[in-house]
């Protein structure tokens, strides 16, 4: 039975839909030079005696060493760890170079703030074709609970638990918006997120447009009139008695360095609430991540954020550098 | 040299660190029946020949079957797909009623709507200590670009694209917001997602709040003024007003049913201009989603949605049943 061949490109795009964390296997040579290399290929295997194993291409430059090692470590990189995923994945001789380094079992070079260690000694050396699976006893292990560095159809990747993400996302009828709208959704999540702050912010006699004002105020240091209009994407009018009522509250105060372009800053008192109320804004984001947990919050994080980037072309970077 | 005995609960967590996808593997026993079992054990081997591994426990119910085996299935599930997870997972003879089936090579049953499907012929069965490798040459093969099941931490998990995250997210000073602060995060895109939608709105001479309502009318079909107060945290004067207004512009009309309980209802008008806006709101959506691309924009919302239900309780649901 003769069968088309297997096009490379579309099966590794295909191998690409398994998503998986991501590991560097570092052993030492003979001479004792450390050796290290990244890796997908890794996987759980047996429980009792506990094993794991992955796998090398038979043409890569470290086989020989792998071959000939008697113990691998086995690095999980955390989410933070690209940089590391990259530089081990790159062939040249200087890998380890002024990376902070552990010694473990007959000398393995461990690598630090990883999301799980395990120091192996070699059981198998199996075929699989192109490459050789490794079989390695583990010895040791550590495990740290950071988030996990995913690599998935090409690209590194985050991790966000599902949830009830099976429920299904209620919609009334054909002609409203469903739960899972994108616009509902942020609104809704927004108005949540700020509901108890707002209440202090009230409680101050302040409105929402004033506490941001104090906010970019801490920011910038220093606003002038047009500068908050433009920022705060406020009337010219309303800007104005935005910057009068704060002046009266002696929460900013207007300084007339430059001529003709007076420039508002925070007084000693409009710091103190403002460091207060962002103090509550602070331990609310501390609430909200904790029922998230660390990993999908920085998840969420990181999709707000790319999604503010790339749609800010008409609103102002707050965080710029003033001109 | 001997070592403490490895914990192995513990070291079960710590594999747990390393994040896979989610795979269902199948295979016809020698009477025709269809065999499967869920197992994140798989990875890919060899490119040339296309070999790919999983591995399997000795003392499974299905070993029998696999070890007589030529032919097995690879499922990569995708996200959407926990349940067939589950369902494969659990041990059971119906594991495939009612299920929509395929036949692949030499009859093996294959699985529909999965991120990628596999169809290998035996080539290893190795020693992997209380399991065995599987590694199979990859026959056939179908890959569909659908966002991936992922198992991180004893957790099915989403994948989401990591971007720039590598980039420190600003913050100028110690007393202010970093970019990355929740707050500033949800408020923000929430702003940005909604301003083209805000320009249609105020160009239809209406309000931020009178959308909200005209949008909840679609939802919950007739509003009393309480409701429409309750829902819209509005005071009940604000809510009045805003009432009043749209029954002018002709967008809304009251209805005296019952007594004493007035309520309000889309106008044909008011239907048609919410309809147009909605449309602008998700034609909206859609841009943004295709910015972030299909796998971010799932697990974003998935990540706003859980926010949204675990901190809403002193906020209604608007899509509840009405009382």
């Amino acid at each position: 039975m003769s069968r088309p061949a297997i096009d490379a490109r579309a099966f590794r795009t295909a191998l690409g839909s398994f998503a998986t964390g991501v590991t560097v296997i570092t052993t030492c040579a003979a001479d004792g030079t450390p050796v290290g290399l990244t890796a997908n290929s890794f996987n759980s295997v047996s429980l009792d005696p506990p094993m794991v194993l992955w796998s090398l291409s038979r043409t890569a430059k470290s086989m020989p060493v792998f071959e000939q090692a008697q113990y691998f470590a086995v690095h999980v990189l955390a989410a933070d760890q690209a940089a590391l995923s990259a530089r081990f994945a790159r062939s040249g001789s200087d890998k380890f170079a002024q990376l902070p380094l552990e010694t473990g079992i007959a000398g393995l070079p461990l690598l630090k703030d990883c999301a799980a260690r395990f120091q192996c000694q070699t059981s198998f050396r199996h075929d699989g074709g192109d490459h050789l699976i490794f079989v390695g006893q583990v010895l040791e292990f550590d495990a740290y609970e950071r988030p996990p560095l995913i690599y998935h159809a090409g690209q590194y990747a985050l991790s966000a638990r599902r949830g009830d993400m099976d429920e299904p996302r209620s919609a009334r009828m054909a002609g409203s918006f469903s739960e899972d709208h994108l616009g509902y959704l942020l609104s809704r999540a927004s108005q949540q997120f700020y509901g108890p702050v707002r209440r202090q912010v009230h409680a101050l006699g302040l409105t929402d447009e004033a506490y941001s004002l104090l906010c970019l105020l801490t920011l910038r240091h220093a606003l002038s009139h047009q500068e908050a209009m433009a920022l705060m994407e406020q009337s010219a009018n309303a800007a104005a008695a935005l910057l009068a009522d704060l002046c009266d509250m002696g929460l900013i105060a207007r300084h007339d360095e430059v001529e003709a372009m007076p420039r508002y800053r925070l007084t000693e008192k409009g710091m103190d609430v403002t460091l207060h109320l962002m103090a509550i804004s602070k331990a609310r984001e501390s609430a909200v991540l904790s029922t998230l947990g660390e990993v999908d919050g920085f998840a969420l994080k990181t999709l707000l954020l790319r999604l503010v980037r790339e749609h800010s072309a008409d609103q102002p970077d707050l965080w710029a550098e003033p001109e």
